[in-house]
Formats: structure tokens, C-alpha cells, sequence
């Protein structure tokens, strides 16, 4: 058996490609979970640390953007490798983005320090963060099986981002009512809740490109119209 | 002279890539001061006209990456028209975001209304949203004529987006605490601004694709550490 060598070179370059975003995917994901961690236990060390990671996984993505298209390329790709390059960009793109993200939450966990420990204010963010980080680890399960339908179900539950969202809005909107000193460090937190509603969205962007390298059709004619960010 | 016919169908298809992105570009730049101006004149029908016009540019990104795919499968690309498609993905990429920001800003609009219009919230905000509206400007004109010294220019600007963000920032806090009533519309500015200044890091993710188009050199190295998102 004789395989041809454009071939199997072609498919080791899909496979690096699917790898680059698996680890970009593992990077970013744990950025959010840490930054997180930061957040709600004060810790300067881990919030640095996260904020450290940003670079690493903005480097990933140009690697990425620059190996899919030389891959693409190569030769003329069969419609399903089409998607497979494609996917890869956009999963990229939104990976970059959730990076960004998580480094905006350690910045403001440095900015906050202890008074996030503020038990009340802290807890709607809290479980925000445990969605979104479900969702991003779900969405990253999701493409490395390419699995269209546990994709179909990260994508659905968006709605439950804008219903933590709108909850966590309405507590810190009351703290800063119930007393002016409360309004400095909750905006902080107001602005932590949107990234992780951002997150979450990236999540379910990620998804809707897994669907798409799967089953060659799109979910977002499906999307219910999204909050404000 | 006979010209070679796939060199000439794959320079219409780079041609017709470059309109497409000054395309977006031009209804992008148009949301954002559109925006601005439904939230600064209380004018909800132009809210809702950019709100409208934002899936025109959801639906042009994705042409744009469709187009940028199938032209690059097309050959073995050279150096130059690599990074042009790089480039086109790039920035159809950024223009996304700023279409979904402005598109923000106008729900925003809708939910402030008239209370907008308090002169003194309002000020800094209006200059923010110039800052960011010169810098798309100035970057859609850097990508149209691949001018990477102006382009370096719109870079090197990014540092007035961070200044007058954190005037409005001071600002709006100080309205917040002098009177609890003023806290829900006030929250409303503050995400705009926060959306503004993004829009103004988009312009500048722009200019360093065009510069990295032109020069195949980038200008992150150079890039001032910014303010958390």
C-alpha cells in the first residue's frame, strides 16, 4: 500500500492545525477558571499570572491563522477540510478573544483586592463565572469530538448567561444605591460580569463553528437577540 | 500581450476582496457615528436603523472569509497576496466587532433615552465617541491606499482613547455618587464608553493589519499596555 505523499502531508497539517487550537483551547479556558479564582479569593500572584498567559495565546492564534491559511494553500481542499481550516481561524479568533477577556478579570481582581470578598455582591458573579466556564468547557469538548450535538446544546444555553447576567446587574446596581462607597469597586464587578457574559458568548460563537464544521449548516438563524454588552 | 487568465481571475478575486472589506468598513464607521448620535439626540428611530443594519454585517464578514478561502485555494499564493488575505480575514474580523459595539450603543440609546441628554454625563462621552470615530476613520483610509505610515500614525493614537476613557470613567463615578438616581443611566454610559474605546482598539487592530500588509512588519512590540476592557 503506497500512500500519497500530498495526502498524508495535507492531513498532518490539519491535524497540527486541530492541535494548535486544542492547546490554544486548554490556555484559554483555564485563564478564565484562574482569573476567576483571582477574583473571588484576592490572590495578586494568580491574577498576574494570568494576565502573563494573554501573550502566549495571542502568539498561538497568529501561528494559527498562519498555518491554516499555508495548509490552504497547498492544494485545492475537498469541502469538509474547507471547514476544518475555516473553523480553526474563526475557533481562534473567539479563543484570542476569551483570553482578552480573562486578563481583563484579573486586572480588575488587582484593582479590587479584598473587597470582592464582599459575600453578596460576589456571589451572582460567582455562578456567571461557574456558566461560563461550563460553557467554555463544554464548547471545547464539543470540537474535539466534533460533536454537532453537544454543540447544538452550548449553543441553546446561552440564554442562561443573560439571565445571570441581568441578576448580577440588578444586585450591584442595588449595592451602589444602598451606599456611594459600595459604587468604586462594583463597577469593577460590573464590568467582570460582562466579560463573563462575553466569555459565555465566545463559548457559544465556538460552538456554532463546530456545528458548522460538522454538519455544513449554520445554528445562528436559531440565536434569540442577545442583551447589550 | 496576452495575459495569463488565472493570474487576471485571481487579481478580480483580490479586487472584489478589497471592495468587499472597504464596503464593511464604510457601513461599520457609518453604525458607530449613527450611534452616537441616536444616544446623544435621544433619536430612537436612527437607533433602530443601526440595530438593523448590524446583521448586514454579520452577513459580509462571512462572505468576506468565504471569499478570502476559495481565493486563496485557488494557487500558491506569493508573499504579498497571502498577507492581503491574512489581512481581508483580519480585518473583516474587527469590523464585526465594532458593527456589534455600535450596535450596543444604539440599545443602549433606546433604554437612556431623553436622560442622555444631561450636558454634563454627556460631554466626555461625545468626545470619546470623536476619539474613536477620527481613529475608524483614519484606518479605513490607511487600508484603502495601504498607507502604512498612516496607519502607525492611528497606532500611536491608541493612548487618547485610554485618556479620555478614564475622564469619562471619573466623571460618571462622581455623578453616581452625588445622587443614587443618577446610578441606572449612568451604568448605561459607562458600558458605552467601554464599548467606544473598544471600537478604538478595533480601529487599531486595523492599522496594524494594514501595516503588516505593507511592511510585513507588525507594530504589537511597540503597543502601550492598555487599560482593562
Amino acid at each position: 500500500l503506497l500512500l500519497d505523499p500530498v495526502e498524508t502531508a495535507y492531513d498532518r497539517d490539519l491535524e497540527a492545525l486541530d492541535r494548535g487550537v486544542s492547546q490554544m483551547g486548554g490556555i484559554a479556558e483555564k485563564m478564565v477558571i484562574d482569573a476567576m479564582h483571582a477574583l473571588t479569593s484576592a490572590d495578586a500572584g494568580l491574577a498576574n499570572r494570568v494576565i502573563a498567559s494573554d501573550a502566549w495565546v495571542d502568539s498561538l492564534q497568529r501561528e494559527i491563522e498562519n498555518q491554516a491559511i499555508l495548509t490552504n494553500s497547498k492544494r485545492e481542499p475537498m469541502a469538509v477540510d474547507l471547514r476544518e481550516i475555516i473553523g480553526a481561524i474563526r475557533v481562534a479568533g473567539d479563543l484570542e478573544r476569551v483570553g482578552d477577556l480573562a486578563k481583563n478579570i484579573a486586572r480588575r481582581a488587582l484593582e479590587i483586592g479584598r473587597q470582592s470578598q464582599l459575600q453578596g455582591a460576589i456571589a451572582g458573579l460567582r455562578r456567571l463565572g461557574d456558566v461560563a466556564t461550563e460553557l467554555m468547557s463544554d464548547t471545547l469538548d464539543a470540537y474535539a469530538q466534533r460533536d454537532g450535538d453537544l454543540a447544538r446544546a452550548v449553543w441553546q444555553r446561552q440564554s442562561e448567561l443573560d439571565a445571570n447576567e441581568d441578576s448580577v446587574f440588578r444586585d450591584l446596581l442595588t449595592y451602589m444605591m444602598e451606599d456611594a462607597g459600595n459604587i468604586p469597586f462594583c463597577t469593577h464587578l460590573l464590568f467582570c460580569s460582562k466579560n463573563l457574559e462575553r466569555i459565555g458568548e465566545h463559548a457559544a460563537n465556538i460552538a456554532e463553528t463546530v456545528h458548522f464544521v460538522v454538519t455544513a449548516s449554520t445554528l445562528a438563524g436559531q440565536a434569540a437577540e442577545r442583551l447589550p454588552a
